[in-house]
């Protein structure tokens, strides 16, 4: 099983999520998605309240480049959103209150935030995206604003810093983190050593050798 | 033509020098070794003295773990340094010095700190890898102390932050900047786009300089 920890207000995120259903099930690998926040983690581990992207610009001219590169290398759409980082907030708890679309509902955002330019922060944008990808919006909107569905994105964020996740998107397999978008290959290679059908590889054994 | 950017302290330039000569030669692409200094960028770019992954513990952890994985992936030899970051400014000196051999050693050199954690700021270790790479130690060592060797290291380290580098190693191909190690097979793909014909060249032959 395939842990995907992401954050809807992250570039390398949506390339990640844009990418990781379609290549886990090619590989015949379970799929968890697992939205949390960047924003306590940077505050915690880096000291600011905003994206590393904007604190460091020389870093940031780079990502803004390299989304293009990558959105274009996978076949992606793209448009540079006019606010950066978006709050996620209330993104990440609506997609906690649909556990049944998850996986339509989380591209379905992040093509909202970065190729339609969207505020994904905006409860009438969220119903619309969720009731387009085949859930209850007005539904999913009014669960996302209970104690239960804030109290799972407030732990997934303690369990995200708790693997020591410093960054997104992240994919977790049976313990091993793998950090950023270009690792989903490494990280879907792993979670096949551990297939009852993949004999080849025991736990704990290296990863399989690129062929 | 593809520019390899890299730190001889760097633990993911080593994956990147050990895989980037093979790839550029299956693939046609000429490849230009440029050693430079990450110390004045990261206290340029984040005000600290030492290696982001030892002044961000969440982050190194990561990185050592990661480390182990994309060695065993890649087939490379790998132990865990006993001092890190290592000094590199003779090392990248002595690399400068001896352009004829700046493959081999570049390898040499990394393997002597990531799979030996022998001291490569040293001048006898670095002598002898010079010899080791088919090169002359005595002379590559007397050079790297002249005040030309000196400025040339000066000015690729003011060449990386005016490119935009902000970490190691890095891909540069026609103006286009690729960070990390893994993404030298899209600076490797991006290099063939600019060769005025895949068919001009045999595999493994330098191609002629893009236009």
């Amino acid at each position: 099983m395939l842990q995907f920890w992401f954050d809807f207000g992250s570039t390398y995120s949506y390339v990640g999520a844009m990418r990781v259903e379609a290549e886990c099930a090619r590989r015949g690998v379970r799929l968890e998605y697992r939205p949390f926040l960047l924003g306590p983690i940077f505050t915690e581990l880096l000291g600011i309240k905003d994206s590393p992207f904007n604190a460091q610009p020389v870093r940031g001219r780079y990502m803004w480049r390299d989304l293009e590169r990558l959105c274009a290398k996978h076949g992606l759409r793209w448009r540079r959103p006019t606010v950066f980082p978006r709050n996620s907030v209330l993104a990440a708890r609506v997609a906690l209150s649909s556990p049944a679309v998850i996986g339509p509902l989380t591209r379905a955002i992040f093509l909202a935030n970065f190729a339609e330019d969207l505020d994904i922060s905006d409860a009438g944008v969220l119903r619309k995206l969720v009731d387009s990808a085949g859930g209850d919006g007005e539904r999913a909107v009014e669960l996302a604003q209970t104690p239960e569905i804030k109290a799972r994105l407030r732990a997934n964020t303690a369990e995200a810093q708790q693997i020591g996740i410093f960054g997104a998107p992240d994919f977790v397999v049976d313990g091993e983190l793998f950090f950023g978008q270009d690792r989903l290959e490494d990280a879907v290679a792993w979670a096949r050593r551990t297939l009852p059908s993949s004999s080849m590889f025991k736990r704990g054994s290296p990863p399989p050798r690129a062929p």
